[in-house]
């Protein structure tokens, strides 16, 4: 099963900061690849690096055409959003098989992309953070195994009870 | 158990995205009270009109002496970080008896900040969001309970398969 995220409206200037937090999400909580919907070679660059220092496999694209992607994927495809069927409910019929897709919007979604997607599923009915559900999600959707996985990058972190401690291997 | 999140070095401009972020999944996952280091009268207008709309009890509170809450907070204290031990190590060993203060940082966290925490805890040892930690640790502390709290405000979304339902109350 490959999980790949697609981030849509993002808008270089405004949403670095938070598209930057949904890629590193996606990638450590267990998607194989983030799409982005807006050229932006600054967020590519970015994750790109923390791929190298941290390990992958990851794939970043930015620019792509977003309808295409949707109408054209082999698979379930998960739109994330408040107004949804909750979480609860929809993650059993979820098939395990086959590769899946999950949309999480910036501000305004297109009303195509509700009606393209396999399920409209919410993090709670309640306003909070795509980021957040996009990390719950995939956290109940793996059960936990999608923050387990192995990297191997030149740095690996240590867990401490107090301080830093990062392990750097030779490349 | 009262449960509280203390948001560290906010720079208005700069975060304010991610900190509304911190703050509305604290709000929708479970937490009482989302209190911000730095000043901002924005951020608190903004949460309080979401409180407003979607309902509460939920407190917002900026401009706080992080030191001085630190110090003087009755319960444990979990600090969210790449650095810190599993979630999953810490979450039996964590208090339900007793509140809960639980602090995210947005970029340096000051060194005094491991020293004072009870618990410094990971969500997984990889760089990802302060946002999609407090989500995924509150998700697993509450063991989803935190989603499910009812709120009562003038709006409450109904889940919905396709597009938006959204029931208005007189106020």
């Amino acid at each position: 099963m490959t999980i790949a995220v697609l981030r849509l409206g993002h808008r270089p200037a405004r949403d670095k900061r938070v598209t930057t937090h949904v890629a590193l999400t996606a990638r450590a909580f267990g998607a194989d690849a983030v799409l982005v919907s807006t050229k932006d070679a600054g967020l590519e660059r970015g994750l790109r690096s923390v791929t190298a220092k941290f390990g992958g496999p990851f794939e970043v694209r930015t620019g792509v055409p977003w309808r295409e992607v949707v109408r054209t994927w082999k698979g379930a495809i998960v739109h994330l959003t408040m107004y949804g069927e909750p979480m609860e409910d929809v993650l059993p019929r979820i098939p395990t098989d086959a590769d899946l897709l999950i949309v999480v919007g910036a501000e305004k979604v297109p009303r195509a992309v509700f009606d393209l997607a396999t399920f409209n599923v919410s993090v709670g009915n309640q306003p909070h953070s795509e980021v957040a559900a996009l990390a719950v999600f995939l956290d109940r959707l793996l059960q936990g195994a999608g923050l387990r996985r192995a990297f191997r990058g030149r740095l690996r972190v240590v867990p401490s009870k107090r301080g830093k401690n990062v392990e750097t291997f030779e490349s």
